[in-house]
């Protein structure tokens, strides 16, 4: 039985991009040697860190001026090293939720932190003042676990660092108004092991305070990604995720596709009489849609989940933190997975 | 024509090892899905973990006391992870090239060092004392670059800490010695992007500055390694590696081959009119060797490296700080690649 893949991340990836990444690691570029045990200063590695990181640009029109990363460690070491490198005194951060809550609490080591907040995470806030003399302004795109997302650039007047593990390349983004964006690409890029970073190279070197030399940006910007040995394998794999989406109608084919996919199940949610959406309809996330069951139907969500595990579908289960459902439906999922989904919410409705 | 490798890492791995990730990739446990696009927090991958890190313990006799972790970020993270968990006010480390150098060079920024240095880089400081008074010590088992190894364990009485990221594996340690011992896992154990650490229980909690969350070695311990994403394809070929290790003998296997390796090829260096080896005697490496020509054939060193690549030799250029030759010789690699090395080096000797 075919598996629909519905993982938070580490999640699905376009199939090219898997299969490219298992010829390489049978015979790399014709070296007659892994990917795996290649090193990563032989001119054909180099050629791979050079392209993924020019056809990054190219993707997400990344103007002049700005470098792209692949580092290690995980979006959640950038959690740190964000006021390693640009903590003066005071940041403001948007609490979203978990991931934003992670970053927040890494930045108040190093200064003081302005916290927005809404009531609940099921929307996102908005209507407050940035002031402007804090040194930056953070906010988490999307978040996973609640299913929000902001669907439009951010104008503000002073540097705005994003975090957008979960939705870079879904969307058009005009990278002219960030100074940073990160992410771990274990959602629409990569399999884990490998973080991104876009930044723009005249916001370094405004902190007084030592870093440590892995925690620089200017280290990795320097070397281009490779001051130390960097995960091969999944900047590889990036590479051919990157070859697919441009090959398919570039960030805005993935957007139109990921509209269709979404508009598609949230119209489900809301037409079906057993489930409904927990996210302000505005906020809604197009890469995570969470959904519970309504409150009449409350005592059919484990028979619901083991249904429609049984009809193929992974990873449905929600976050514990919200409970009921969530589907992650990044670039890589197809709407054949969608329609699949929506066929058993359908069918569970009828036997129910 | 057979390719051998001799890279000093990323490096060869066990063909076995690389074998099991690809079928991983294809389908991985019968999930139907790759290994790639598998939750960290899936019960099969929480079993690969798990099962990685107590075998990891078996093959190295890791006493109880001791966690073992998977991290993100390279062994140069661990440069400043290192002071930033164990750096009160004072800590002595032996330089013993490059990346002694480098985690010195860390460990400056959080207090004092003591540095002890030899003459060179070509043989390992000895005879110095160890203060009492000292948070820890830290030395670099073997040196990649110059060819150095410690083929001892050091008995003192303050913390020893061992960058091992070259020679983990390739002879028993008596890990009781150790308050902490990493490396990054691209030489004897995986591909890029995944670095182990064996550390004691009761070393930490001593410091009185706040650790960023990802850089405090407590954070891993609580969560085995999943407190963010692991890097989760070098995690499982890692596992894969060790079976391969306990299925060849173990780690006393893995001695008496790479002994017979380095006696193999040592003695040929010393036979042969063209080369010299550069390492004093007792101090060689069994995992990486360096040679270069002898003076009165000094002017042949381009052509020998045109000649051993022609015949499949691969990666055998030495480091620019040394120059020469370089034959990285892990755990992976057959004595048939040593001897292949061997007649090129016989046979470019009658022919000049």
């Amino acid at each position: 039985m075919k598996k629909h893949n519905f993982y938070a991340g580490p999640s699905i990836l376009p199939q090219e991009a898997i299969d490219e990444t298992i010829k390489a690691l049978q015979n790399f570029e014709g070296t007659g040697l892994s990917l795996a045990s290649v090193s990563h200063r032989s001119k054909e590695f180099d050629a791979v860190m050079n392209n993924a990181v020019s056809l990054f640009k190219e993707l997400l029109d990344i103007p002049e001026g700005y470098s792209v990363l692949f580092l290690g460690g995980g979006a959640s070491m950038q959690f740190a090293m964000i006021p390693f490198n640009f903590m003066k005194k005071k940041a403001m951060y948007v609490n979203t939720g978990t991931w934003a809550n992670k970053a927040i609490k890494e930045a108040k080591m190093f200064g003081d932190v302005i916290e927005i907040k809404g009531d609940d995470f099921f929307s996102i806030p908005n209507g407050y003042d940035v002031p402007k003399d804090i040194d930056y302004l953070h906010i988490t795109t999307n978040n996973t676990i609640y299913g929000t997302e902001y669907h439009e650039d951010l104008d503000v007047n002073v540097p705005l660092i994003a975090d957008m593990s979960s939705d870079i390349f879904s969307r058009k983004v005009d990278i002219s108004k960030y100074a940073l964006i990160y992410g771990g690409a274990q959602k629409n890029l990569a399999p884990a092991g490998v973080t991104f970073v876009i930044i723009k190279d005249d916001v370094l070197g405004k902190v007084d305070h030592k870093i440590p030399t892995m925690l620089n940006y200017q280290t990795h910007i320097d070397k281009n990604s490779m001051f130390n040995t960097p995960p091969v394998i999944p900047i590889f794999t990036a590479l051919q995720t990157l070859k697919w989406v441009k090959a398919n109608g570039g960030v805005e084919g993935m957007n139109k596709r990921n509209n269709e996919k979404a508009d598609t199940l949230y119209a489900e949610i809301d037409r079906n009489k057993l489930f409904k959406g927990t996210v302000a309809k505005e906020d809604r996330s197009i890469m995570n849609i969470c959904f519970v069951m309504t409150d009449e139907y409350k005592d059919l969500e484990t028979k619901f989940l083991e249904f429609a595990t049984e009809k193929g579908m992974i990873g449905i289960k929600g976050h514990r933190s919200v409970g009921g459902f969530r589907a992650s439906v990044y670039n890589a999922l197809s709407i054949e997975s969608i329609n699949a989904l929506v066929d058993v919410m359908k069918e569970f409705e009828s036997n129910n």
